[in-house]
């Protein structure tokens, strides 16, 4: 990073990328937004943040561009597009990028990074993960109801200065941030909660997480996607332990009737991001030898089911 | 069987009871039907059969029934009730047995004629497949779309001249008819379809066979379905060919936008064969150590789709 006060750049400013770069940019960082629908609204009126104890507070003028060569390069850019879009970073991304701009992707599943690596270099790519949970209310508009944190992690090898500094800077702006030694144990580690709750959810008729947990057989189900993670993420070295499988449960019990976003996509007819965290994983097991069958059966079932409502919208 | 003419009952007559049935009734055999929904409409004006020809005939006056007690005693009883509808039986059998009635069940999957054998002596038990497409237009009226044939078996040991007899009735009526050796083999055999087309056209969101079939990941879940189903008959010791399996999606290219019986009560809200047709197969399978992983996610996905899409009617 360059300086005290990099420019950082978000891409794509949902309510992931709208709620950290406006927490950022009240703690004073130089933060630039790219938006798509909500561009005219933010313009407009600046970014609201409903914080989960419903104070809030409002970044106006936001800092708001719509097209990426308007926003011109950034020191920092982090991508919170949802991964489904990501055909659209080959022209967003390079208007954004010096020699040495940082590229830091909080999207979800696997792939996001690996992509980033290959098209522009391993060394200047972080990944973060977000434990949150969050709605856009309106235009404009982000409502937070679970704050959270926020893990960040290199690419590649143990986390450099840069990496402690963006956590730093988080940490200012009021996000509790870890520092993860490995990005890629802790993206797998998202995964046991992700496929089992974002998926069932979804194949089994619309249901929040409270209905999985009471059916007997989704129940056995998660747990029997959970252990297929684990051996997959074991096959590429990251040894979780089955206490992780079961504080997935511990965690999931208080959520209540809680609706997956994936769900909340697909109830809204809305992409769901299908490769990133079923079918990226699924390939990525059976290449080690992980049979993963009934992550097949799923994913099998939720790209078809994705597809058709998709149409019918 | 007791005579050249012996008394047959039909308990549960719907597409299935009343076509055969209607047949039989119309080759002069002494067919009486046991009716609930459609008892008035076939009181009054007989059973219509709409055959694939577009031709019809009706049987009328039908020998039709509201009670079991009222219909009493038979030779041979032919059930062709909804597998769901089973627990009717412990009511509706005891008035039609004498102490060698002959009980031939036409019902879909596994498990119904076990019950039947436990209950009421193995040794007077037969089991029929039907491969056939019907639909009962209105009370009373059963259109065929396709004859296709029927299979006849003992649930115990070799075929015996009762069998022959029977199978030569239904040949007399019309129907093709195989006498089948090995009516364990044969119900295993008849999943190699079912579960595959029935279940994924419900779990993929309802859809026809030939969607399943043009969706690469469906296609080859439901290879891998029969796969799974081939290693569990193994196990049972009918070892059924590769090319068994092969024969299943020739059979299946030709019927179009065909929407397997399930799909069709499940677009209707009604109930669905899920333990006969998925969970019995699964608990059968799992006891001599086949996996069935794929099986076991679709299972336990249907078993819900199914309980809450009634609960919505």
């Amino acid at each position: 990073m360059t300086g005290d006060r990099p420019k950082i750049g978000i891409v794509g400013t949902g309510a992931i990328g709208g709620y950290y770069g406006g927490l950022l940019a009240r703690a004073g960082e130089d933060v630039h937004f790219l938006l798509r629908s909500d561009y005219e609204a933010v313009k407009a009126n600046g970014l609201r943040i409903v914080l989960d104890d419903d104070s809030d507070f409002t970044v106006n003028p936001a800092q708001a561009y719509a097209r990426a060569e308007d926003m011109g390069p950034c020191d920092v850019v982090i991508i919170t597009l949802k991964s489904t879009a990501n055909t659209l970073l080959s022209e967003l991304l390079p208007p954004l990028l010096k020699e040495d701009t940082l590229l830091v992707t909080f999207q979800n599943g696997l792939g996001a990074a690996d992509n980033l690596a290959r098209e522009y270099g391993a060394e200047r790519v972080l990944g973060g993960l977000c434990f949150i949970c969050l709605n856009r209310l309106e235009p404009g508009v982000i409502k937070n109801f679970f704050p959270g944190y926020l893990s960040i992690g290199e690419y590649e090898g143990p986390p450099q200065e840069r990496t402690r500094q963006l956590v730093k800077k988080f940490e200012n702006a009021g996000v509790h941030t870890i520092l993860s030694e490995s990005l890629g144990e802790a993206l797998w580690r998202k995964l046991f909660w992700n496929i089992p709750f974002n998926g069932l959810a979804i194949a089994a008729g619309g249901i929040p997480t409270d209905r999985i947990l009471a059916d007997e057989n989704l129940e056995k189900l998660a747990r029997t996607l959970m252990e297929e993670v684990q051996e997959a993420a074991a096959a590429y070295g990251y040894s979780i332990p089955d206490s992780f499988i079961e504080r997935q449960f511990e965690l999931t019990y208080p959520m209540g009737a809680y609706k997956p976003s994936s769900l909340v996509d697909y109830l809204d007819h809305r992409n769901v991001e299908v490769e990133a965290i079923f079918g990226e994983p699924l390939r990525r097991g059976q290449a080690k030898g992980a049979g993963m069958p009934h992550l097949e059966t799923l994913y099998s079932l939720l790209k078809r089911l994705v597809a058709d409502n998709l149409k019918e919208n």
